[in-house]
């Protein structure tokens, strides 16, 4: 038997669904905002501000990620913070997640143990709690996150507020998962930093509340690539968006792959999912905050999402079953 | 095209992710605590008490329903409605869901319009909105459902607070769906009310909030059978349950259909899982609330679950993997 009770190298059926969850679940801490955590029918979760901001996404093996190309605990921490990105999006404050688990009654218990300590890390990161779950027998492995978040007082910052003049700025990373996937698919395991943003993003969590204190008027998690969510503010907003590629930075380590690669890196930072950067719109006379960097303007609508003026030929974006 | 949009007889390939999101949420009505509904990157509910409570579950197709024995409209509504238990469970009123579906690309897409018409409907029943989503492609269909709810300053009803000499009670349906899933299993599809009891089960959302108002001690929903839930509740509550066979109604219907089967309908209401009744301690003070029927009470620790003071020999409960 392991530390945590479970026997070493056997399989969820022989764990068994109660004692995994006890596995999973016992002695972890909880922040303030878990007023009941996991073990009841429900959780019960603070939400001082009188209004819960609530998110849900769905990963699938073999679509969303591939245990040979990461591992169980990069999974778990990405599926926690894809969920907490859409929370942030909002301008708010991620307090919880609830995690629904649907694997093969062969799959090792040890994949599910790691995959869930993922998911522990991540939400301390940000702070949350992981408050209630649900695990289930299936063919192929999916995980289901649910995030609650708290507005702080604050007004939630939607995709439709952009308004023509206003500044399209960024913070966090762009393009490092697409980099990621490309190098992965070519059979390499490195450069491990751009490896890992494909395993698993680093969204800006501070970053939005932020950005809505300091009066964004539109926000949005790029998942899709930076066109493609920016086009989905353009068309809630009903305006145009303008990305001016001078004032968008390719890092140098992009450089050199996309250059090692023959791939162009500039696609990748401007269609490339999965970073969980943020996109907002802010008034032209505000001071961007910390972290942001200008990449664009709000035009007037008709013209969609353009780069440098002209429509962007190589435009990408995810969409299921397509 | 269908009237919603999407091509007649496709599939949700053809359809493509934005399209069936938009057939199935375009015109719906919310209630008034959603804030803001599907469409942005989260949705934000009210949760007036300042709490909100959470909890989440995920169905399989070929595990927890079979498209052959239901239809989609009906597992849509189970999906929605095994939910919604567990929140009038903690004596609170469920207020809204967000809907994880995940399905093979040549899925019919009036499979999923179906399905999600289904949760539409039981979300209405329930009062609850429908207020946020993803849908995402996997081999196996997978629905996973997080509902919200508000305690409206209720002290919330755990499974810890049963004290020796409370009453044990129940309020809703036993043994139906144990007995329609015997009827589908011997290739029948009547009686209709026992068929459609395993399609669908109907949960006596607001006897929770009620139960907790008249001073229920604890409280839990019956997913996996009474006597297996009941065990819950004795084991987080660190006392025994008695449940008194005299007491306990075998209806009608189940008698006719377990003396057809040569099954016992008693083992039906005793161990069968899938209703979503409650059950619930009361101190023995107290008039039980209407609906709710007392069926045994709680003893000193030590015993576990009895039934007329013995144990019981086919004791079942549903543990997944098993």
């Amino acid at each position: 038997m392991s530390p945590q009770g479970i026997p070493e190298n056997g399989t969820v059926a022989e764990a068994g669904e109660f004692g995994l969850i006890r596995a999973i679940t016992q002695g972890r801490r909880q922040p303030a905002s878990t007023l009941l955590g996991p073990g009841d029918d429900a959780a019960i979760v603070a939400a001082p501000d009188s209004r819960v901001v609530a998110t849900t996404d769905v990963l699938v093996q073999g679509v969303h990620f591939r245990l040979d190309w990461s591992s169980p605990e990069y999974v778990g921490r990405k599926a926690v913070a894809v969920n907490l990105a859409d929370i942030a999006a909002m301008g708010a404050t991620p307090t919880s997640v609830l995690v629904g688990l649907a694997c093969p009654a062969d799959t090792p218990a040890s994949v599910i143990t790691e995959l869930t300590e993922g998911m522990w890390i991540e939400a301390a990161r940000a702070g949350v709690g992981v408050v209630g779950g649900d695990m289930v027998r299936a063919d192929q492995l999916v995980i289901s996150i649910t995030a609650l978040g708290d507005l702080g007082g604050r007004a939630p910052v939607t995709r439709s507020g952009a308004r023509p003049g206003d500044v399209v700025a960024v913070c966090g990373r762009l393009g490092w998962a697409a980099a990621g996937l490309a190098v992965l698919g070519r059979g390499f395991r490195s450069p491990v930093n751009v490896v890992n943003a494909q395993r698993c993003p680093e969204p800006p969590y501070e970053a939005g509340p932020k950005a809505a204190d300091e009066g964004a008027t539109s926000m949005i998690d790029v998942s899709d690539g930076l066109l493609a969510d920016l086009g989905h503010i353009a068309e809630a907003s009903d305006v145009g968006i303008d990305v001016e590629t001078k004032r968008v930075a390719i890092p140098t380590r992009l450089a050199e792959v996309g250059s090692a690669l023959g791939s162009d890196p500039l696609r990748w930072v401007l269609t490339g999912g999965e970073d969980h950067a943020l996109a907002a719109t802010f008034p032209s006379f505000v001071d961007l905050p910390e972290g942001w960097t200008r990449i664009g303007s709000v035009t007037m609508p008709g013209s969609g999402v353009t780069v440098d003026g002209k429509a962007y030929d190589q435009s990408g974006g995810w969409e299921h079953w397509r």
